[in-house]
């Protein structure tokens, strides 16, 4: 298994959308996936073994908050990252660099990299693409991230290209600073805003340097749908049909079909999870908050399509009961719920792709979206 | 399953100590057993399939938390409490008086019953043997207990004497008002502090009236452990030799050992799931703080003789960095350990009645207690 060759097969194409197959050193992952957001070694609320049962085949790590703790070192000399947290399946990390950048006056940027204090402690610490990328393979990150930077936007034309610009320079040095394995990766990311200029050129840019994979980074910060998917319609023709495509920090399950249908096959996002413990069910009708009174005596499940622990043997009375009593079962529960949701979208996304039948199945999903509860 | 009589059957003795089966409509239970805590209908942090993996028989349920919220009605509405917390075996709930009785200044007690103030939003509410029967049978109770009073120790021996009476004429309503159900059973309730003379006069009474089984009441309140075993020593052989023993809220492992070599055949306690929270481990070698920093680095498991999920996946260094990190893994991960450290040391002290060992059992379990960590 560990000298599998890293590389992703196009197993079936509909639109511009693909199924496909990533192969790993640390197993497969059929494509599209979903990645739960497991920060700082957890997946918050979560067992690895009840995130298994969800389907998930490849989870995410943060570097930011796994370099302040436990700490690279200390997971390196622990055994990594898959050993810390037992999830023996492929694992990928973000580079730090967004966190890093959304800590204000915590911290300063230069050309080189980023200085920054923890927002623990304050202590001190430097990041770059090398030492990022350093860090990442003492993780045994099965897919590493360059360092990059994203402005919020709206930005001007200008700042945007020389934040692309830069991203593309440190993109170069963390391709250098990439040490090779058979079944690892490092992925590349666009950036340029909404500009189509822009991202092409980004495109260009890293094609040129040449990734295992490449991700589409600085969406979802605030620009809304409509502006994410026309990037998206501009920039994912552009990138190699041959690698995968991650669109990073995505998003509402209207937000993964539609990105699918542009041709994206790897989403992360805190989401499903953050909303599991808040008391938001992710369901096949859309969401419903399970603190609201009219759930009180409500004897069904959650969703009856759902064969995660909750929906299988609890009511939607006693979810409402254990948010109301603040136990910790209620996010547990809810987690594993939203989860196993958001990996059946996948699946059902993955099987019409396969059967050629996206666009009805598309529609069917947004039709159930928008109906009343069951 | 349904039909079955309650009954607890004797099948070794080892001095005082007894090796049973008790037999009820939701399956048997080995004794001695340690029963889980679920208060508000959930065993804190953990799914009822990790109870039900760390071998645990029978949970408790609490009467006080369940008739404020959701209410007992909503829980017969919706099935029972094995439904709501989906666990199908045996429940024992309590009668609420304990809980109420430590409502200090929001409750009022009169010989009839107790009026008493949510803590939750200061409603009123009326708790008497008759209501609080009637409370656990809508809860769907395997085990209902009688409501009774306990003064808190020390206290003059007329007030202990004068509340054990109360609580003998209140074990009669009880008993009154309980319905009988194959398989289900009541028990009263030894109180008498720890007056040898009113724990005998206690006895006398609920032996009189007659249960399926009996408790004994009033004890690890502060008094101490030798107060406690001294109390057992005097009162245990006065209780009927052919029905269960239970000593309420009790406690720590060396507690228990020392309770069954006593003739106590049941157990629960808040220990082994809040200390989960608190990142206390109990272990063969005694307890440990996770939290402490010499954990940071340590690759070894909590225990080498435990196969919970913690153990059997996790480092010590895992467990620290989720302590220190406020992730609900944590507990989730170490209340599953504790609730499997308690009833595999039950496991072994009824392995070693059924064998005629306890003697030497209990000696290596002390000697381990208070040796060094592995
Ligand atoms: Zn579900
Ligand atoms: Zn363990």
């Amino acid at each position: 298994m560990k000298s599998e060759t890293f590389r992703w097969i196009c197993e079936s194409t509909d639109g511009a959308a693909r199924a496909g197959r990533l192969q790993t050193a640390h197993g497969p992952v059929e494509t599209p996936t979903f990645m739960p957001v497991g920060t700082v070694g957890t997946v918050k609320a979560m067992t690895m073994d009840a995130v298994r049962s969800t389907g998930a085949g490849i989870v995410l790590g943060n570097t930011y908050h796994l370099m302040l703790r436990p700490g690279a070192e200390r997971v390196r000399a622990l055994g990594g990252l898959h050993r810390f947290m037992d999830w023996p399946g492929p694992i990928l990390t973000d580079s730090g660099g967004f966190q890093v950048m959304s800590l204000g006056a915590l911290r300063k940027l230069d050309q080189d990299g980023v200085t920054f204090q923890s927002h623990i402690d304050g202590s001190k610490y430097r990041l770059d693409p090398e030492r990022s990328t350093a860090i990442q393979h003492a993780l045994d990150a099965t897919i590493t991230m360059c360092l990059d930077e994203c402005p919020a936007l709206p930005a001007e034309s200008e700042a945007i290209a020389a934040s692309m610009r830069m991203s593309m320079r440190w993109a170069a040095r963390s391709r250098e600073a990439f040490v090779a394995r058979p079944g690892y990766g490092q992925f590349g990311i666009v950036q340029g805003g909404t500009e189509p200029e822009l991202r092409a050129e980004s495109v260009k840019a890293l094609t040129e340097i040449g990734f295992e994979g490449y991700a589409v980074g600085g969406l979802a910060v605030g620009e809304g749908q409509e502006l994410m998917f026309s990037t998206l319609d501009v920039t994912t023709p552009l990138m190699p049909s041959d690698a995968p495509r991650y669109l990073m920090g995505v998003g509402t399950p209207d937000d993964l079909l539609g990105a699918v249908e542009r041709g994206i096959d790897m989403f992360d996002c805190v989401m499903p999870t953050r909303a599991g413990r808040t008391a938001r069910a992710y369901t096949e009708r859309g969401t419903m908050n399970l603190r609201n009174a009219r759930f009180a005596g409500d004897a069904r499940p959650i969703s009856p399509h759902c064969d995660c622990l909750a929906c299988s043997r609890h009511s939607r009375a006693y979810l409402h009961h254990l948010f109301r009593t603040n136990e910790i079962l209620g996010p547990m529960l809810l987690t594993w719920h939203n989860l196993a949701y958001y990996q059946r979208l996948m699946r059902g996304i993955r099987a019409a792709i396969v059967d050629g039948t996206l666009a009805v199945h598309g529609a069917h999903l947004r039709a159930e979206w928008a109906a009343e509860d069951w």
